[in-house]
């Protein structure tokens, strides 16, 4: 799972980090990012544009870290102005229940998600933003799609570790064609 | 369960209304008008003032009839800005699952709702709104309470036909102690 | 969108209910019957066989009105002991939270979903079934499929009216690829 | 947050995991264990009675950590076989949609849930049991009791952490009032 650095830094050291990523299931949020009309009908959904570690490039939604002592709700607003910028204005969910919990495995074939580093378990959102989005740190862009171009193979198959399923699921939920 | 007059008349004569409304359950969407912070958290929510024929007050969510060829969340945006105006600015939820599915009975008892004129079934939202509200046609106010306001027994025995029960499953919903 | 007759007669006569499903929109439920392994994961999806009008053949989950004083969850296995015959020991869920509401217009284009009889709202829910199904009344035959073999376009393109985009969404709730 | 010891030993020292504890949100899984009648109304809600660390009695529901490389599914069915027995027969949910996420932080008061050793983030389950209870471990007890029951104040009264109000979060999420 792409995420950036993490914006508080000291919590632990890398090192610290990588042991326990290990040995302990990581408790991550997920973010799709959405337009809707003005009877909330989605009509584009956002995809980060990233460089992976090997050079290619890949679309991703808004992830990362749930911090010690931050709520989740916290956490979903920190990634998303790190990811999309100061004023793109997200709308956080009123309510706590996720429309999924995407499980990343280390060992690929556990479930559809996959992390090569750790055991993720990330609580997944749908999340409108109204401002302008800027993307920032290591997203070289953000690009907005309408649900049909966003289900459509050739997008899909630029998503890695199953966040195409996560996509999927999220058109689903909000009661488009998956 | 309360609701003003259909916005659009016509559908049915009320001798027409009458008949099927003895017959088959009646489609209804309820929202529950709720403020948030900027994490999306509820900070307040919004409960109508309303006579009953009665003459006695009680209080009550937006709720009203879905219409033929009306999509669920034309009907909502529709209630609320019958119920709040036109610059409530409400924010229809993206998807269409609802919090939950409230059968209001013709007998009481057999659901915590009750509705003597019908057999309604009702698609409950939680809605968030951001603009100011002008309570309208046979709401005569609307006044915005804290949730530990709203889950008080004072302001739930104002309420009519189990509504207190959705207004809690509502908090519940939020994440707030119903 | 399919169903069998009502096993309820009389409620309305044919023609008064031809009157009123071009008048106000007809309350359905809707289930996909899944089987589980023990810790609930989804192994098989069941797809009702049934001819059309036209004489082909198309598979569809199970649907079915909600009658005047019935609640969803008698509705749900009322249509399911009636398609599925009664010693399939479907398990009702628990909460009345569907995991979407599919609106079935009778103008094609406005929902994925479509009815050319009647604007139908249907309450979808995965209902897991753990005995013996023996299709019954004008189902020809149900079989399991695999998620995979459920989300492949062979499958998909056998259902009618936007069912292949709620089976879909239902693969997506229950956390497979749709 | 209540729970047994771990019953795969050795993923951490307890001095490690002391140490992460104060560092990182720890994943936990909850269980509401619910009896239902053939329509799956809940008609009895199952809590536990454990001895606090201090002599006194509570109340709780069936939690526990979710450790490294397990699925969620797969701690809920462990927890769950932990402290009801082997022949509890639970039912996992098909959906991994939780119906809410507790988060207890060590500091009360930033949500309704506390946990003073940890930071811990709970995906909460209803799971209904359909065979034998026997608690076993540090659970002294399994009792049951009506929706009613479990909603009155002296049962609530009875549990910690703010578990009273994910118990009636969960009574609202199946319809009862919660």
């Amino acid at each position: 799972m792409t995420e950036t650095a993490d914006t508080r830094p000291g919590w632990f050291s890398a090192q610290e980090l990588e042991n326990i990523r290990g040995r302990m299931p990581v408790l991550y949020v997920q973010a799709v990012p959405v337009r809707v009309d003005d009877v909330g009908q989605v009509t584009h959904v956002g995809l980060l544009m990233r460089a992976s570690p090997d050079g290619r490039f890949h679309r991703s939604v808004v992830s990362g870290r749930v911090l010690y002592h931050e709520r989740v709700r916290d956490a979903l607003l920190r990634h998303l102005e790190k990811d999309l910028g100061p004023v793109a204005l997200p709308r956080i969910p009123s309510s706590p229940q996720p429309f999924t919990v995407a499980e990343y495995f280390p060992t690929p074939g556990v479930t559809p998600f996959h992390d090569p580093r750790q055991h993720a378990v990330a609580l997944a959102y749908i999340v409108t933003v109204s401002g302008d989005c800027q993307p920032r740190q290591d997203a070289l862009d953000l690009m907005w799609f309408t649900p049909e171009e966003a289900a459509d193979a050739r997008v899909l198959e630029e998503m890695n570790d199953g966040q195409d399923v996560l996509l999927r699921q999220a058109l689903a939920y909000v009661g488009h064609a998956p």
